[in-house]
């Protein structure tokens, strides 16, 4: 493949080949679902951190990505933040970390969640809502070697609400990919999209529409999504493709052993998500 | 006005009729733009604390609501927190609090955020993003004495790309409202909508198809808006209407005085705010 990528999509397709898995793993530390043990020994904002940790330790020869998301942290306060910023440094560049934020705001405020993710806490990449317009999203793509998740069709039932209707004959959600495109065209970061597992045929027609850009896949497993059918309408090469699971993985096991569990199904979901190699 | 009112609404209203007033005060505390001798004082996020709480007491006689935005909190991590916090604790019940963070996730995940800023930091109420439909935005619904602020039409530039896009006949931004009316009819929470001032027009179409709604309108001043021509179409009275200040107030003096030039502008909004009675 010899098309060109801007850093950040040249930095995921470097992890994804080494470890041949697209698999991103989302850490979602639900309070009510980690192992309760951790509970009797931590505080609770130490308890998911210490989850999490332990889980990317285990997963790590099998994650290309790691997706922390942001609420199951804040909802902790300033430990929770403190949690979010061990979790982060843990991965240690063995992986792309990619903050689940779903942030967008005027552009003078934008630019401050931009520093806050992209500086303060280090992290490659982050998720966007697209509702703003342009001067919400571009102050992400300032930055020159991170990369942009902008949701265009997402995993739940809501995603039909608005991101299904239809404008001059296409959805919302296909409007949101071509502005999208347009804005990555003009900006040293990189976009990408989120299209939810859920929707195979969504995913199908916005791949159409965003030929080489890197497409952050939610849904599949707890969610419902089937990762052969997403891999073929995603054009799963590398760089191009990551796709997330959370809770199948994190909530293997409620015992002292939930982090060898959690990589025994991050190995065999990275089994069933290799990159296709250009032929 | 006989119509019905839910809670967050009521209060809303005693506030604005007590005070006269239908001013918001906007606490977005850029440090590049705070009265610089507080960073010489102070380490940043408690400079931006002591800024944000000298403005609330010296305007509290004139602001029947304040609206922290989360970003420039957050962008000092964890000690950013606890200055929103602080913030927060120290309108201690004089006003409403819009705790401004545009949200929106997964309903799992909404849920986590609902609980951060209404059980933890204690906002009476929070701005969302309509764009992942009704399960990221009926979480926050579930809190019977709280206001929920959808994003509808915005004041920035970029509301042009997406809300403004027709389907059947009407832009985006209206078939947000109708479906904010439907959620507001099946939950406890109050629903509300986001406005912006710098267009009337869409301000007025959107209190057309929400009459009884409060809407919180930011961009005057700084980004443009008339306030004359924003209580013609929003319908001004108590409980309906919020109007957003920030810059114009915040950054009114560079100088020891900063409180007192921020109250002079405030009690001079206020005065071009005052709620209209029901006749």
């Amino acid at each position: 493949m010899s098309e060109y990528m801007k850093p950040f999509q040249r930095r995921l397709a470097s992890f994804q080949k080494a470890r041949q898995s697209l698999l991103c793993v989302g850490l979602d530390p639900d309070i009510e679902r980690i192992p309760s043990f951790l509970l009797a020994r931590y505080e609770p904002a130490e308890a998911i951190s210490v989850f999490c940790r332990e889980i990317i330790e285990a997963t790590a020869p099998f994650a290309s990505a790691y997706k922390p998301n942001l609420a199951f942290f804040e909802m902790f306060g300033p430990p929770g933040l403190e949690a979010l910023a061990d979790v982060i440094r843990s991965v240690g560049g063995r992986a792309i970390v990619v903050a689940d934020a779903k942030r967008g705001d005027i552009g003078n405020t934008s630019r401050f969640y931009a520093h806050a993710v992209f500086d303060d806490l280090k992290a490659d990449s982050i998720t966007v809502s697209p509702y703003m317009g342009h001067d919400s999203v571009t102050p992400f793509l300032e930055f020159a070697d991170r990369g942009v998740f902008v949701l265009a069709r997402t995993s739940n039932t809501g995603a039909a609400d608005f991101q299904e209707r239809i404008i001059d004959g296409e959805p919302l959600y296909l409007h949101v990919v071509r502005e999208v495109v347009r804005w990555d065209a003009s900006h040293p970061g990189a976009a990408g999209l989120v299209a939810g597992a859920t929707s195979p045929e969504a995913l199908a027609r916005i791949r159409r529409n965003a030929a080489s850009m890197p497409i952050l896949i939610p849904g599949v497993g707890a969610q419902g999504g089937d990762i052969d059918e997403v891999m073929a309408a995603a054009d799963a090469r590398p760089g191009l493709v990551l796709i997330n699971s959370s809770r199948q993985i994190l909530y293997a096991s409620q015992d002292e052993d939930y982090a060898r569990r959690a990589a025994d199904v991050a190995a065999s979901l990275a089994e069933s998500m290799k990159p296709i190699e250009a032929g």
